[in-house]
């Protein structure tokens, strides 16, 4: 069942169970803030959802609360950092600014940071750099939950990659996982009963369905366009390990430090007035974000939208009348903010 | 039919339709080289048989001939060029080139270019900078041929994606447009009496099918993955027309200068050893493609690969025993070297 909880409510309960965690109050104020953002954006799987997770993380030693980025190496307009496998969130946001401060100076600017840990939700960098007025894009490897094309075991993280259009109208951003569907999106439609509106993964006899279960059953999930998200998912893998010197998924999947343990996360950001006025390009961006969403809709009552546009829809009406929240990991939140630090994650259904 | 045509025949006889198309000698030479390479790695569809519509082109008046990418602004790490709608494969090595050398003073090197034209097969240039021992990414904006989600006509372009990674072994090269299945091979598979292996579009009741001639018929291709296709290349598209301050889509659609006329290219480079050494970079690289190539295949004597190792095998064989090529584009490009430039482009069914 789902409540709407008024923000920030959400936002102080959180605070409180992460500081109960072993947070300092400036690192469980900035998590906080971004785990109830994600949910009050509609991305409840990586914002309120994962807050036991987090906790369990942390208790279990896989994440280093004293853990900050250090400068490993830099040339011109690239950085490189050690996360030290610290908090996913504080140190994907440092690396973030850090690649919009090198953009600034340099027209463009990448940060590839390795040995961090889970960011939450990906697309959070790329809002970041979007309403920073900055064009970017940003991704991740991990470890293997997702078979290879033409496989039929996990050989490859389902990555996301995430593009950032900054426009004063509302950014446009991609938020974007290789995977036709989330396994947490599977367990949504499996408890309600449904089945997928498409094909989103093989059952047991190798045969393409859309049966929520009969995907979790086999952990066959379908890379998004088959062989294409399969291909970008190894192709984000190495980029990722090759920019930042770090590990490579399999190396992940070996480790046992839970989802996105050491993994690297790539940040490059762009000035998006290098070469136009402000005027002229946002005028662009406008009129073909205008001309996509005038588009004929397939079917009566149908409405076309841009990456990111639905969003800001969502987070107004979260920001009206309350966040909306699953009753269930509600109260474990909440138990977690009263001390009970033993909760278990049921978040990953 | 197809054929087989030793590189050299091939290259040569392009050459020299080129030529009487009024390209310069060295224009002919490296244009006629791109087109060979890309058959030879089996990328007929912007290879060979793109070459009786790149002459129809100039005919037109759709190519300047003359044109030169001309240096628009600099800053830091980007350059900005505008392409004078010359050559889209001179143009676009040329910025290949200037993002590679940005790169090794910069560590990334960014070259957004402007009003240029179709640079043939995408990977052509991702190509490059692996080859050249550089990580790297490529994409481009083009006309609107491709329905966005939730809409029933063309609202966006195709637009193709590519990633470069260096290997020693053999570079990982994802060269990836957003929908499905090109036009081109919807016409490969209605020609041959087939169906899809997956569904490609949607049918004039609006259903999804694999039946090729009933999604030609509609224009309403696929976008891979659905919305994330779909979404994908609407970022793509006000991504390369801020960061090169050109066309965005929907203008090309309106100016009728043929398919890509005017448009913006991105080229990103990335010098791999910045943080690591050679050595530790390509064990990594090699350790992981090498992982992903021995999972389980999904049936008997199957075999995963990594985007653009199977494309090596191809060349490989193509330089043993000639260039596969379809015996009426190759009659076309004959009759063209022969000096008849009226040819009609049937290239693009």
């Amino acid at each position: 069942m789902s409540l709407r909880i008024p923000f920030d409510t959400v936002k102080e309960t959180v605070r409180k169970g992460l500081i109960n965690a072993g947070l300092s109050e400036e690192q469980a104020e900035i998590c906080a803030t971004i785990h109830t953002q994600s949910s009050a954006d509609g991305v409840e799987s990586h914002g309120l959802n994962r807050v036991p997770r987090f906790v369990e993380y942390i208790q279990k030693g896989w994440i280093n609360l004293a853990g900050k980025p250090e400068l490993v190496g830099a040339k011109g307009a690239v950085e490189n950092y050690d996360g030290q496998l610290g908090i996913g969130i504080t140190n994907a946001l440092f690396c973030t600014d850090r690649a919009i401060a090198l953009a600034k100076e340099h027209g463009i600017g990448c940060v590839a940071l390795r040995n961090t840990t889970h960011w939450m939700r990906g697309g959070t960098y790329a809002w970041r750099m979007a309403e920073a007025g900055f064009a970017g894009m940003s991704w991740i490897n991990s470890e293997s939950c997702m078979p290879l094309w033409g496989s039929d075991v996990p050989g490859v993280g389902n990555n996301p990659f995430c593009m950032a259009i900054p426009r004063e109208d509302g950014p446009i951003v991609l938020d974007m996982a290789m995977s036709q569907y989330a396994y947490g999106k599977l367990g949504v439609y499996r408890l309600a009963g449904k089945q997928l509106p498409y094909p989103g993964g093989f059952d047991k006899d190798g045969n393409l369905t859309s049966d929520p279960g009969a995907i979790e059953a086999t952990m066959r999930i379908l890379p998004a366009g088959y062989w294409k998200g399969s291909g970008m998912a190894i192709v984000l893998d190495l980029a990722a390990a090759l920019m930042a010197n770090g590990k490579v998924g399999t190396d992940m999947s070996a480790s046992e430090m839970g989802s996105c343990g050491g993994c690297c996360q790539i940040f490059i950001a762009y000035d998006p007035y290098l070469f136009g006025t402000k005027e002229e390009i946002q005028e662009k961006l406008n009129r073909r974000v205008a001309a996509a969403d005038s588009t004929h809709p397939d079917h009566e009552g149908g409405r076309v939208t841009c990456p990111g546009e639905r969003t800001v829809a969502v987070r107004s009406r979260s920001m009206k009348e309350g966040v909306a929240v699953d009753e269930a990991i509600w109260e474990q939140v909440c138990s977690i903010a009263e001390g009970n630090l033993g909760v278990k994650d049921i978040a990953s259904f």
